[in-house]
């Protein structure tokens, strides 16, 4: 019962309209691995502070698929030779980059898939696609890879300024409605060109990917990293945590197949073959919340009150500062809620806890952006800015923050 | 372990921010009645056409409210006295009318709660609500019946220029990208006005009403009644009825509790009281996305192929005719996949089928719009433009459509 | 002392950029006839309504040209050839397709140069320029005036769906401010394709091209035809009439020597030769604007008032009815005035007038939108939609007006 | 002939309406001294690098009129007490703050007009104004000149935040096209409050405020200091000089009544007085441009070559630096143009000359913004934000640019 949709153009509210630029492309689109896209959200639960954000992994990739498309053109239009097969090849591999992200992917990280990271276990479903494709994919894994000799295609896959960073910034932004992040995606791709096998941005660029870094950092510390976001996940982190000990420990909780599996499995990088990645594919935002649906009213103490929590949206308190708190902190509130709920501290250590935030806002070691000068000469961008702003957004930026119930009314 | 967030105003990509006006809708918001609305799609399936579409009912309650807070203003600007508690009032119940929705409330009502419509459920759950708070929702659900004497009110949240409609005709137009079906809300309710105690447009907005009636009759039949969204909900009524009829014969379906209930339960509206409400209440998109993905490997043909369906975007293919099919065309490709899938008439009934869908953009008769002339006379819009076309908005337009398997490869 | 100015990209508020094709175009851009469209305004006196509609001719060409380069594309994506000469041709031929456009264009060619149309003084200009570019326009031109064999490739300049409304709809909406005129030029330019060398929309553009439509009415009577404005363009005609009656019999008036030479010459067909191209040619805003201001304190009674009225926005009263207005109307405020400034009757007339102004949505006869039916076959846009409405549209409507001045304080 | 206008709101591109809020409101922006801002472009010259840059300070007045009338509703929402006079106060100061600006205002302070700003214009206008309306503009003046005792109702005048800046830098994103530069001012005013009488921002809004910042300074870069604005700017003021030195020495050029006078006349603070005003008040864009035209065919080689440079935008070469251009380069271009157009040294200077640019993005010792933070305490945002990247904005950035002819063909 296969019918083919001949639909080649999506609607975008962001860039108008995308367009599919071959059949294979259209094919890739199809499959279910991608397909599965649709259910999970890119911004995992932010849509707890900014209740536009409902946008999918899925809708990203399309976008990154478009400034593909446009960059394609820009450089193709400065006279950067790109043959049609590398140019589909980019195609593909910008769609599947992101392929391997599993529902709240940050929370599964830290919780009950540990060992093994969303890059890897994109690089599984390319290589399973490509087997069903009978080979179509392998340019697009070699640039994906970074093992095709022209490296700038591979800058444009993964890097500072690459299409992924470029459409989740501007969709990020878009859709929870902070306005200062958004960034000019299409003005920096038109500052795009390529020296000796690197990607460049022409000198006059330059403000461009300065307002491109500031949204950035602004993008991470007023959205990604909100304080009601981060309790929102560090809470679902200690679900995920809790339903897999309490499932190692025998008891048995309402689950999906799929997750009940990596529930009940510690999945490493050796047992992660062909069956588990079949079975990771099934696994989806509706998993995790239909569970936590069902364990907000199961027995356990922990897991009840941590999910109920997400669902009604009546998450723990937290503080945060640029200092540690002291641990005396922690252990004053462990010991009033031991006491108030007749609980362990074991288990009063699900409601109380601290952590930290970081984040950089520009790597000048690892992975830096070039600038082309009008007499040729190419230099960071740290050098290229007057006021020397950008080199302070190269130090990393920690935060730490405290998690705790509330009084109780 | 109650916490009271003091977040008061809300980022949306539309209207840049909503504001909440006061304590009392700060609480209502916070109520696990509405925050469930943070878990149904606005526009069900649509969204594999629009791959854009996510956003929840949640969002868009937000967002009338929003536009009656700006009525509020616009009418009182022109010296139309609302007082303190009819403005509140106003809010609760534009925050609350749609709040009875179910996931996919379309495909449900016309499967598995079929004697009981969402309009009732919401008065029940407002009714529930108020209860809660005691008593201060009374007024704002006087409004929302038409009981309250001053009739505007009630058209504000219930008539042509309804604030519903206002929101969510641009709202959908936004999320979809189909930038043709946008609406000036604003305008609209800058050039709304009292008089009689009924709601007019005034004579300038002539034009911004048309555009309004013509957007909505786009967005009818390119969006709401896209073909292929229009096959996603009819083969989604399809799931839902097999399953029922599975349970009602015994068979064990892995459902959520919610959804085990009314898959098991025949409901009315005798047998429908707060128990059932409750449960009703914990009915959403994911409970039914998860069942889907279930079935979709389950042991019924049927079931399983047309869950499979949806949860992969390998639709039934659809045609759609300003005149009925004809039954032998019907009968034709029943009697194919019965021989093709040996499976019986009676379940070959599920992947082929017809039907028709039908729209009238302007209905002078129920509701009208009334234009406020310079020489202070009302009559409606459909006299009031040129050209007439509006009375031609006014004939209901019926197409017909056609669903079968597509050819076996 | 010649300058090259290497910018080869416009930012433009609406397309994000603008991007030159090739150095001929840049050349074009650069050429004194068409840099004097910066000091033409798209939209007259419209600014005296929308405050924002102050954007040129200038900028409305470029506009064009962008849309252009989408459309070619569009069509060769869908397997229309278009050769490389025929897509340069096509990008200068819509580049200069308004270049004859004078200041305040409608206004002049009611007053003093009433023989000849742009079209005309378009294709003046645009054969002067191709002598200097030694023929690089002929194909440009010959397209331009419909005398290619290709005919679609004249209807993308000049035809119901040409690049020309594409842009300016568009554009004047969104200078305006007049939400509900914006078109989706992107998604018709999407449908667009070629059959027989007729230019046709792909069906499932039905919706877009009807809201095209009638987002062309909207923005005819709620902008092009707003009654301010009307009253202004009105005063307008009336001002270059009289400084033309005035010049004739004898009086100096102060004006630049372009216009002085416009007042005192008789332009017809035959006396405009490449000296009068020059002339008029460096005729703008600035011109008439400036004249305005002196006139505005000149002795004579008429001239003064009208010019002082539009410099300082302080126009005549005037009332549109769907009739004529009753001649003794016009004759009471004539006898009024004549009284009330001790003026004569013929002076008199310049303050008090009628007229009528009408619009036809569309014009199914002289030149139709055609629809290109999913089984091939081809019909007007009237004859697909439903609800007949576009059958309505095609009717002109005709309104009346009467100015005349307030009353003395 | 008086005619009253019962417009009260107008369509504004960038916030959909703004609305006018009172009667004297009304009359105040039908004087003609504040209708004249409808021929005073906001940015100068721009438009030759961005060709939307065509708006108004006229409209640009009625924005910071809306950004106003958000402000005090915000204001007040948080408690802040504002009567209803100093409202309408607030809305007649931010109106007519720009009411001194002249045409292109930069050039004309360096050239013809050197001894008075445009404040203490503005102030004389106000004045003149206020006598005309019996006083009821006299405590709008107090809080312009920040006599009032109430000092927050200055800042929103006159500050770091001011609304002029909120919608100047919003305004002239949006026509430029330069997305980069949009700044939230929507979000910025929903973080003002008021403590000890001063405007200070939520900590909350910390990040916004860091984006408002960089988005001014890019704009100064990209924008405001554009190469391509500077230079004209530059030949604009040595046409300005070059008539008015040889109007002195007693050439007759062509020019309005209003701009002879100030090319005649040496202006000081002591002699402009209210006949200057009013001399002052005729002036706009159109004198200046219509000159230009003028002068580029009269017999002063200077004056008719820079005239030409700009009307054909054929403007002189720049280059720029971050540190100064040694003396000889400049004398090499002189020497060289002296020889090749038989012209003296002197008036070679005009064609050949250097200078410089600065910015400063934030002026902390002059005027701070102040940050209230949720321990209630105040302080500046330098100390406020991480990575120190701000007090780097703090420093002064200077380039040198030098002007000089192209070679000759």
């Amino acid at each position: 019962m296969k019918k083919r949709n001949k639909l080649k153009i999506f609607n975008d509210p962001i860039y108008g309209f995308i367009t599919i630029p071959s059949e294979l492309i259209f094919d890739l689109l199809e499959h279910k691995y991608f397909q599965r896209l649709r259910r999970i959200s890119q911004m995992g639960l932010s849509y707890l502070v900014y209740p536009g954000a409902h946008h999918t992994r899925f809708h990203h990739a399309l976008g990154c698929m478009n400034l593909m498309q446009k960059s394609v053109n820009a450089l193709r239009f400065k006279g950067v030779l790109i043959s049609e097969e590398e140019e589909e090849a980019l195609y593909i591999a910008i769609l599947l980059h992101d392929i391997g992200h599993g529902p709240f992917s940050h929370a599964m990280e830290h919780s009950i898939v540990e060992e093994i990271n969303h890059e890897s276990i994109s690089l599984m479903f390319m290589e399973a696609i490509n087997k069903e494709f009978t080979g179509k994919l392998t340019l697009a894994i070699q640039i994906f890879k970074g093992e095709y000799h022209r490296n700038f295609l591979h800058q444009l896959i993964s890097g500072q300024l690459d299409m992924d960073r470029l459409d989740y910034l501007k969709r990020d932004s878009f859709y929870t409605g902070v306005a200062e992040g958004n960034i000019n995606s299409e003005r920096l791709i038109t500052m795009l060109t390529v020296v000796n096998d690197e990607l460049v941005v022409e000198e006059k660029g330059v403000y461009s990917v300065e307002q491109f870094l500031l949204a950035r950092r602004l993008m991470y510390w007023q959205v990604y990293l909100h304080k009601t976001g981060l309790v929102a996940e560090n809470i679902l982190i200690r679900v995920l945590k809790r339903a897999k000990e309490l499932t190692e420990s025998g008891m048995e909780l309402q689950a999906s197949p799929a997750l009940a599996f990596f529930l009940k499995n510690k999945i490493t990088k050796e047992n992660f073959l062909e069956d588990e990645l079949d079975t990771f594919s099934k696994l989806d935002d509706y998993d995790i919340i239909s569970a936590m649906k069902e364990w907000s009213v199961c027995d356990d103490f922990v897991l009840s009150n941590l999910s109920r929590m997400i669902i009604e949206r009546d998450l723990l308190k937290i503080k945060i500062k640029k200092k540690p708190f002291e641990k005396n902190k922690l252990a004053k509130h462990i010991k009033k809620i031991t006491k108030d709920y007749e609980i362990s501290e074991e288990e009063a250590r699900y409601f109380v806890f601290s952590g930290s935030i970081s984040n950089q806002a520009y790597h000048q070691n690892k992975q830096n952006i070039n600038i082309l000068y009008k007499n040729r000469k190419i230099a960071d961008i740290v050098g290229a800015t007057d006021q020397f702003n950008l080199k302070a957004l190269s130090k990393p930026v920690t935060k730490h923050f405290i998690c705790y119930p509330k009084q109780k009314d």
